[in-house]
Formats: structure tokens, sequence, C-alpha cells
């Protein structure tokens, strides 16, 4: 299943892609228990069938199942008692699938060739670093560039978000507790970043992680190797390589990171950028108003951002 | 006020200290209302003095009057029609006062003698890096020390809780943002700390940061500078200075800050910890399972906690 975010009438709510429609998961599930004469149907709907993400994951398997019966119900009844179960995409807003995660953990020289192009050893250890939920965007959200900075810069990622409870989880039990994966642009603020040892201000600017379009489910997207990730910006290639190439891979990192912390679902991990990044090139080059920034993820989909410099005045 | 959340037969509320008791503010706002005659007092109540902290910071200074009224009220009218407003602080768990931070923002290398103890340069901008609310634990809980490390350390630091949404706030209007203080132990596993380049993840261990022992609104802490912080190990002396070391202060932090994010009520600044942390002395010390952490901050009170060995095994 295609899981997404959606916006209409100024609710968002949870909704799964079927060709160019979305379903709403919540009102579809709802009506689908009314059909069979169950009672307390909005109730129940709420329960197992949520309308907000982060909720809907803390159901695990089973609220995808019941989501998913939601969805075949709906694509035969798109309307019922004059409440709309499914729109064309086009008529409502697409969010980032996990408007506001819990964590947004992000692993850094995570890909071999950009390790090398920045000069670094291979790490023995995932480097981790932090975003926060003011960072999320949507898809079809303008990437912010906020006058604070003269190097704004691109970083494709590969993601995935937690479904269950997750703390000292082993490798070989990890993949159970990914609910999906998305994509992100780890959009950083590059003289920000490297302005003190920590990276955190340069990763924490609002908007800076436009993430989407949607969230496959793990039932969907099994093996989160060998996926090949390929970033333009303009149609200009400038990133690309495989999660083959990971030096930490999904399961590993479920592994290190439930060790040091308890995951909970809706959290994010961000596994790492490839090569190919603004700030290593020669001649660096970096992103200016009205480029467009486009991720490409195998078996996920296409995550195209512009960017849009802001008008606000920083205080300093 | 001293703001507290509080767990009674399990369900976590806000209160208000007073001497040696607990006001339940949300119960006693609506006896309040209750007793003037308003029609609907409980929906009132959770609309002014919402019953838990980050709802009730989200009310800024109107809630905070609200909540004063409240307390005067029960002080006089302990049980209302079978209903407790007031406990004796003996009779209830004191959780964290935030316990579920939206964002937990570190400053390093703030006090000019602990950088100087570190061998570092004075920095020209703050070092900020993360934490995530999964390190919360009150001052009533043991620090749990999880067998991933044999190097947990402490930090004292003097923090500060934001009680309205600030974006490019200046520090002439800074403290306006503040809705008040309280103490935070950073603790630290300094060999996961210092195994990469970036702290996070020696940082973001379950139970590292103990908080309490309650929130000092801004009304009565109006200058958050001159303030004494001290922490002693089983009651010898570690760490001593004063808040008006700190290189970046409080309102700088809030401009500093709010021009790189938006700024949440409920987030939190941990702003930094004096020289003496126990990986910077000479032998290096680190804290072992019974050892007790007690912080205290002028003005602000004293946050005590017992480390304690957890049973678990980590995966790896």
């Amino acid at each position: 299943m295609k899981l997404v975010s959606f916006t209409k009438d100024g609710i968002t709510r949870i909704g799964a892609i079927e060709n160019e429609n979305v379903i709403d998961l919540n009102a579809a599930y709802c009506a689908l228990l009314e059909s069979e004469g169950k009672l307390r149907a909005e109730k129940i709907a709420e329960a197992f069938v949520p309308g907000e993400m982060t909720d809907f994951l803390k159901g695990g398997s089973e609220s995808i199942e019941e989501a998913k019966k939601a969805a075949a119900y709906a694509i035969n009844n798109v309307e019922v008692k004059g409440r709309k179960l499914v729109y064309s995409i086009t008529d409502v807003k697409i969010e980032a699938p996990v408007p506001a995660p819990g964590k947004m953990i992000c692993v850094g020289h995570n890909y071999r060739e950009h390790i090398l192009e920045m000069k670094r050893e291979l790490p023995p250890h995932p480097v981790v670093f932090a975003k926060f939920a003011n960072t999320v965007v949507g898809p079809q959200d303008d990437i912010p560039f906020h006058p604070i900075s003269e190097q704004l810069d691109y970083e494709a990622e590969f993601a995935f978000v937690i479904g269950q409870r997750a703390r000292n989880v082993s490798q070989d039990e990890a993949l159970k507790y990914v609910a999906g994966y998305t994509i992100v642009n780890d959009v950083t603020y590059r003289d920000l970043q490297r302005r003190t040892l920590q990276w955190l201000q340069g990763k924490a600017v609002d908007g800076s992680a436009p993430m989407g379009p949607w969230l496959v489910t793990a039932d969907d997207l099994t093996d989160p190797s060998g996926l090949d990730i390929v970033l333009t910006v303009n149609g200009e290639e400038r990133q690309r390589s495989n999660t083959a190439n990971l030096v930490f891979s999904v399961p590993y990192l479920v592994e290190f990171l439930s060790n040091i912390m308890t995951l909970e679902p809706g959290d994010i991990i961000l596994t790492g950028t490839p090569g190919g990044v603004g700030v290593a090139r020669d001649p660096q080059v970096f992103l200016k108003d009205g480029d467009v920034v486009r991720i490409e993820v195998d078996q996920v989909g296409v995550l195209k951002n512009k960017v849009k410099q802001t008008a606000e005045v920083p205080v300093s």
C-alpha cells in the first residue's frame, strides 16, 4: 500500500493511493463497518484505522490489514451516504506521509562513495544526528530558502519509518519493526552545519526535510537493499547510487539504534546520502531560488520540490 | 508558581507546589468555575487550564494567570464535592515537569571554565545538539545505567522551557517567550558520545535526561542570569558555577535558535554544563550503580536522582 497524509477542506487525514486517486481510509473503513451492520462503526474505525498517521502506525500490521479491506471496499463504493471515500489526487493536497515524527534520526557517512568524496574513512560505527519535526514539509511544498545562509544543499535519502516499539531488537528481527519506506531530502545549510563541530544547526532549519511522496508499506517492499537512488537538480543528475552500497543496512540500523534508545511508531530514520552533494563538487554548487530537486528511489517513487527564497528577515 | 506534572491513580496531570502540597490545577480551576456558577465548567477548564503540561503552556500568560486563581481557590477548598483538589506531595508521584518535549535542544561549551577544561577555545557561535523525549525521566526516578557503556557521566544544566511560539525573536523580546525554568541532568555515555564526531548517540540513551523538580514560571524568576549551579555526587561537590558565566545567555539563545527554527511551547533548551564533569577529571571518574547525583540551582530547586544499573541485555 502507498500511504499518504492528505488535506481536504483544511483537515489532514491518512489515505491510500490507488492509481490517480486517494482513498480516505478512516472514512472508508467506517463505511465498510456500517455496510456490515456494525454498531459504533465510527468508534471502531477510530480505534483500528485512525485518521492520523502516527496513531495509525501504532496499530501495526492489524491496522494495515484492516486498511486494505477499507481500500478494497472504497474502490467499489466511492461515495456512501453523501460522504466521499475516494478523491482525485488533484482535488487534495498531499502532505508528508509522517507530518510530525516523534524522532528524526539521520545517518551520516553511510554510502561508500560519499564517504570517500568527503575525504573520510569508512566509519566503524554509524554516525547519527538529529532533525526535528519543524523541518518536515510535503511532496507538494516548496523548499523554503531562509536568508540565513548562502549554502543551501540537497541530500537524497532513502528513509524508513518505525511501525512498532523497538528496544534491543536484533538484525534478524529488525524488519518486523519497520512500517514502510519513503524518501527524504535532508536539506542542509552547509555554512551553518560547519560553523561548529555539531551539525544540528545546519540540519534543523524550518522546512529542511521534504518527505514523500508516500510511505510504501513494508509488505509491498520486502527488501530495502538493492534500490537505485538518483537525485537531479533542474534535470541534471547530481547523485546516483544504490541502497546496496549502504555501509550500515536498514536491519543493522534498527539493531544499532534500538540498543541505544526506544524507537516508537512514527519515528523516521534517514539512512544517509550518496556522493555528489553540492558542497563536495568542484566547483562547489549550491541551490538557488527556483531550482527543482527531484529524488527517485526504485520501488518507492519520486519526490520533487522547488526551492523558494523566503521574504522573512532574520533578527541577527 | 512551581509547576509540576504529577501522577495519581495512574493519571498524570499538572499541578502547582504549595509548601508540601500539590494542587491539581485543572480540577481546582473547574471547581472554581463551578463555584462561580459557570456552565460547562469542565470544558472551560480544559480550554484554559488543561491537565497536560504542553497543552497548558500553549495558553501562555493567560493560562498561568487562571492557574494562579485556581491555586488560590484550592488552598481554601482542598476538597469539593468529594473531589480532592490538593494532595500531600507524599501521596503522588512527581514526574518531569515537561514529560514529552517536542524538541530538546542542548547547548555545548557554554560555561567559560568548562570550555577551558575540555581544552577548547571560546566558540564564536553556540554549539547545539539534540536529545529526544525518550530520555526524559522525573525527579523521583532513577537514572537507568544501561549496560552499553562503562562511562556514564553527569552534566548539571540550567534549562528553560518555551511558552509561546518563537520565530526570529530578538534578544530584547526573548524572555517573553520563556514559560519558565527547570534543571536537567544531561546524562551522557561518554564512550558512545565520542565514538563518532556527532554526539547524539551518547546523548540519546533512554532515561538520560532527569528533569525537575518543577518548572519555576518566568514571572517568579525574572532574571535567569546570576544563579549558582552546583552538582554533587554522593555529597561530594563536582561542579559549581553561576549562570552569569554562560557564554551565550538565555535571551541570546532564544534569538539564535529562533533564527534557525520555530520554537514551540514545551520545547526545552538545556543551556550547557559547567566545568567538573567526570570525563575531564584527573583521574577520570564515572558514575556507578547506587551513586546519588544532586543538582541545585538558585531560585529553582534541587534535582536528585540515584543511578541504577539495568538488568537488560543489549543485542549487540
